[in-house]
C-alpha cells in the first residue's frame, strides 16, 4: 500500500499504526522522529522501526505517507516545518483530537493534508503501551475539505479500514461538535469530579467501589495534552458543558421537587443510552 | 460464627455474602426469603442456600444473624414485619446505600439492628452475578449508634472482614454525607450525561472510544433502585451537586478567559486525585 512511511511523535498512537501495518503489510519501511532523545532511542530498538532521525524533515525525505502524532498545538508548526522536504505525492495526515483549526491552517500550506482522529486513545499513552491491534472494531474520523483529492480521500480511508477500523467522513467542524461532546465534555466531568473530590477528606477516597474508579479512568490523561485539546476545541467544548449544565440542573430540580416520575425518566433515560453503547 | 443466618432478598451483595460466608465456614445454614417466585426458585437450585421462604418472617425464626438485602425504600418495612419472629438476641444488618433515614428508623423499633454498606455493588444486579470474593478487598461502612450493644458491633465488623472487607464504623449521617459524594454523585453524573448524549444524532455513540464507555458505565444501574438511593439521600446528594457545579464553573471560567495555567491547574489536581486512587 504504502512504500515509506514516516511516524512523527511516535507515541501509543504512532507507534501501534506502524506496529499495525507493518504486520498487514502495508508499508515496506517506517521512519520516525521524535522530540525526545529517549523517545529516539526507544525506537531504534523497536521492531516497527527501520530508521529514527534527529530531524523531522529528513524523517520525511522520500515517504509517501506522513502521519504527525504529535501533540495538537505541535501539528501545524511541525507540517510546515517538513513540507519543504516532502515527496510532491506524499499524503499528509495527523491523529489530533481536534480537526477545524488544524485542517483549516493546513489548507493554506503546499501539502496534501487530510485530517484523521482515530478513535483508540487511552489515558495511558507513550510507545511502551503501543499495540498492533489498538484500532480494531474503533472508529476513526477522517475529515476532507472541498477540493481535496478523491484518489487521496480513498486512500486514507483504505489505510485506517486496512488497521481495522470503522471510518466516518465529515467536516473538521462537525467532528470538533462531535468530538465535544463524546469525548471532551466525558473527560471534562471526570476531570472536575476528581478536582472536586480532591477538596474533601483524603481517607474518603479509600472508600470508594469500583464505580468511582471507572468513572474516573480518564482524568488520569496528560494534563498538557488535554488543555491543549480542549483550549483548541473550546467553543464547542464550552457549548457541551452548557448543555450538559442544564441537563443536570433538571435532575437537580427533580430531586428538589421531589418529582420522582420526573427522576425516573430521567434515570431511564441514560440507562437505554448507556444499554445501546 | 453463626449457626444459621437469614438473607432477605438475595440479589448480587446478598447471594455473594452467603456464599463467602459458607466457603469461609463462617454459618451453618442459610435461610433465605425473596419476595418475587421467581428468585425463591433460583435460590432453591443455589450451592450457597439451605432453605427457601415464602414468608420473610418464617426465613427468619431461631437464626442468630438476618441481613437485609432489598431496595433501600423496603428495608424498615421488612424488619417490621419480621420483628415479631426474631431470636432476642439476633442481630439484624443491611446492606443499603444509604444509612441516615434506616438507622433513625430502626433504632424506634425492638429489634438488634446496626447498619452495614458493603461498597461492593454492580450495574450488574441479580444472584447470577453473585461471587464468592465479590468483596474482597473492598470497603464496608458500619454505622452504629450511640448505646448499641459493643458485642455486636465487634461482631457485625468481624463478619464484614471474614468476608475480606476493610471495615470503616462512622455515623449514619457522616457515610451519607461520604457517599453522596464518592458514589451517588459519580452515578447521577455519568447518567445526566448519558440522558444529555440521549438528546444528539444517534450515530454519534457508533463514534465514542473507550473512555465513554468507562466513564458512563454505572448509568445501566436500575433507575428504580437508584430512585430510592436518590430521594432518600437527597440533602446530601443535593449539596454535592453544587459542589461540583462549582468546579465545573471554574473550569468552564478558566476556559472562557483562555487562563491556561488554571486550567492546567485544574486538569493537574484531577489527574493527581486519580492516580491515587
Amino acid at each position: 500500500m504504502f512504500q515509506q512511511i514516516s511516524i512523527l511523535g511516535p507515541g501509543l498512537l504512532g507507534a501501534s499504526l506502524a506496529l499495525a501495518m507493518k504486520e498487514r503489510g502495508l508499508c515496506q519501511r517506517v521512519h520516525s522522529w521524535s522530540r525526545r532523545a529517549e523517545t529516539r532511542l526507544q525506537a531504534m530498538q523497536a521492531d516497527w522501526c527501520d530508521a529514527v532521525f534527529d530531524q523531522a524533515s529528513a524523517a520525511c525525505e522520500a515517504s509517501d505517507l506522513v502521519v504527525v502524532c504529535t501533540p495538537v498545538e505541535t501539528i501545524i508548526p511541525l507540517i510546515e516545518q517538513v513540507t519543504p522536504s516532502l515527496s510532491p505525492e506524499a499524503l499528509v495526515t495527523d491523529v489530533g483530537s481536534i480537526k477545524g483549526l488544524i485542517c483549516r491552517e493546513a489548507q493554506s500550506l503546499k501539502v496534501n493534508f487530510i485530517g484523521s482522529h482515530p478513535m483508540a486513545g487511552s489515558e495511558r499513552t507513550g510507545m511502551a503501551h503501543a499495540s498492533h491491534n489498538l484500532f480494531d472494531g474503533a472508529a476513526c474520523f477522517i475529515t476532507p475539505l472541498d477540493g481535496d483529492n478523491e484518489a487521496e480521500i480513498a486512500q486514507l480511508q483504505q489505510l485506517w479500514q486496512a488497521v481495522g477500523m470503522r471510518v466516518v467522513s465529515t467536516t473538521p467542524e462537525k467532528h470538533d461538535e462531535i468530538v465535544a461532546h463524546i469525548s471532551h465534555l466525558p473527560h471534562l466531568l471526570a476531570s472536575s469530579l476528581c478536582a472536586y473530590l480532591a477538596r474533601m477528606d483524603a481517607n474518603w477516597k479509600g472508600l470508594a467501589g469500583g464505580g468511582l474508579r471507572d468513572t474516573t479512568r480518564v482524568a488520569a490523561g496528560d494534563p498538557t495534552l488535554w488543555k491543549q485539546i480542549l483550549e483548541q476545541n473550546h467553543e464547542e467544548v464550552l457549548r457541551a458543558i452548557d448543555g450538559f449544565e442544564n441537563e443536570l440542573q433538571a435532575l437537580k430540580g427533580a430531586l428538589l421537587d421531589k418529582n420522582t416520575p420526573e427522576l425516573i425518566a430521567r434515570l431511564e433515560r441514560g440507562k437505554q443510552f448507556r444499554d445501546s453503547l
